[in-house]
């Protein structure tokens, strides 16, 4: 690109969203933020790729913007923090450079602004191979802290804000970060521990598990909320809509762990009801298992990952 | 690498140095760090790719981890910060995978223990394509501020840390970010204005040059310090040795801009003098001049770069 990196950066510069916390954004060595006194900070970093998290000539480089910036605020969301600034280095094919380069920045700030993210400062690079995007994402804790994974206890419950499976049938794309929900969530009761659903719901449970202390869950099947899309991605290949569910990944609900009595409380609330959907119970005894129709308790051992990521 | 990218993360956790302003480190949906009070946040990010930035086969992975956290500390340098944490996203090559990944963490983790920086998060990828690798550090200002581009005045002294050109002779693998040099001159001085020679210093001084309000600067070509690698890079091409020391870029020496009076009090000390090189002066008329061994000055129009980058 040569002289086009600094046309494109100022393209980029007069088009990126600032924030009264952002001292110096796009043009210096370093963006310069102010943190918010008596806040910690979170740090979350994704790099997505051409042909492992997105096919660049299927989904157009708009939608590879948005996700990007997407997957790093669910994990912000995860944290129940809020996001504030992001940085965005991009190796761009050396064809439709700019074209692309646009699009990815259209993308992302249909993100940003929806969720006042400031764009801070990138690096821009062209190159002979596929497209990359890597994004940090910077953002803070509330008053009432992170929320971590290792906060799970047995007894726990297990919920999770949305139905899963079959994002490979279009949504992985377009994820919404449970940004609002988790603050909300977070302002009227403890969270014992929370984590984003990217790799499925087994998977992803399982970090929670092993981070609490090596504990187990038990998950009602009947209770699991299988998304319609499940339909579009299943073929004669054995794999349940139970399994889809359950480790399809890039569902980008949030699995949240309560302390049963904040359960109760919040379970018939208009606003909260809807969002936390029971499907388990956190257990002493380490290992996932499954309680199936039958009513018979068998151990989970999640299928390998069907998604695009990893 | 599915199964093994847990198996890798693991590898990385427990051999990444951590600080005591790290609240959770690698090992959660986001990392948890606690700022200093009172200090400002400086962001920056860098993206290496093989083929442009380095060539893998060559230089080996240790050397990419080393030059891939080296440019980005070079830009904390560049605003006289202190450098706290890093995350670093990677997209590996399937063929020697873990090889890789574990020599790129060896490199960065030579810069980091040198200059204290917690290695706080990071994604970590395979794919079929070549190495991209990532890092965004995280900084933090001194009581004296950050040291922006956008501070010079006519009659200011341009100062360059060290000697110039011929990097591509294998010295771009190898940065010294001048942190301390920075920090330490800024403690005894003000900084009007300062950048990092990643482009070469024709380049590099211009955008000091533009960002303080489109002024102007006459470079002596006798004082341009120019490194003995240049004699590695020079052909018959008729790019003269003051060409290589403008235009190599990848130094990552410092650009200083100081207030004459400021100038003169420290260049002869013995700390400062040495890498404080005055090779110029800030003029009010827009645009680089180069007075030449002739005493004529004449419009200098920086030739394309040749190094790596862009």
């Amino acid at each position: 690109m040569a002289q086009g990196e600094f046309a494109l950066i100022d393209w980029i510069k007069v088009r990126s969203r600032q924030g009264a916390h952002v001292l110096r954004g796009i043009g210096d060595d370093c963006a310069v933020i102010r943190p918010t006194p008596g806040r910690d900070m979170l740090v979350t970093t994704d790099m997505l790729m051409d042909g492992r998290h997105f096919h660049l000539h299927q989904a157009g480089p708009e939608a590879v913007g948005y996700k990007a910036l997407g997957v790093n605020l669910s994990d912000i969301a995860a944290m129940a923090g809020v996001p504030k600034s992001a940085t965005v280095a991009v190796a761009l094919p050396r064809e439709n450079t700019e074209a692309i380069a646009h699009g990815l920045h259209t993308g992302m700030m249909r993100l940003a602004s929806e969720y006042e993210v400031a764009l801070i400062g990138g690096d821009t690079n062209a190159w002979d191979g596929p497209l990359v995007i890597s994004i940090t994402v910077l953002g803070e804790t509330t008053e009432s802290g992170p929320v971590l994974r290792s906060g799970a206890r047995p007894g726990d419950v297990i919920c999770v804000t949305g139905p899963l499976g079959g994002s490979l049938a279009g949504r992985h794309l377009n994820p919404l970060p449970r940004i609002r929900e988790a603050l909300t969530l977070h302002s009227v009761t403890p969270i014992q521990a929370m984590i984003d659903i990217s790799d499925g719901l087994a998977s992803d449970l399982g970090h929670i598990l092993e981070e609490s202390g090596n504990l187990g869950a038990l998950i009602e099947e009947s209770r699991i909320p299988i998304h319609s899309d499940v339909q579009l991605v299943m073929r004669n290949d054995g794999v349940s809509r139970w399994d889809h569910a359950l480790t399809d990944g890039e569902d980008f609900e949030l699995c949240v762990i309560l302390d049963p009595t904040d359960y109760q409380r919040l379970a018939g609330d208009p606003t909260f009801g809807p969002i936390l959907i029971q499907v388990g119970r956190i257990e002493s005894e380490p290992g996932l298992r499954l309680r199936q129709s039958d009513r018979v308790v068998r151990p989970y051992h999640a299928r390998g990952f069907n998604h695009l990521c990893v």
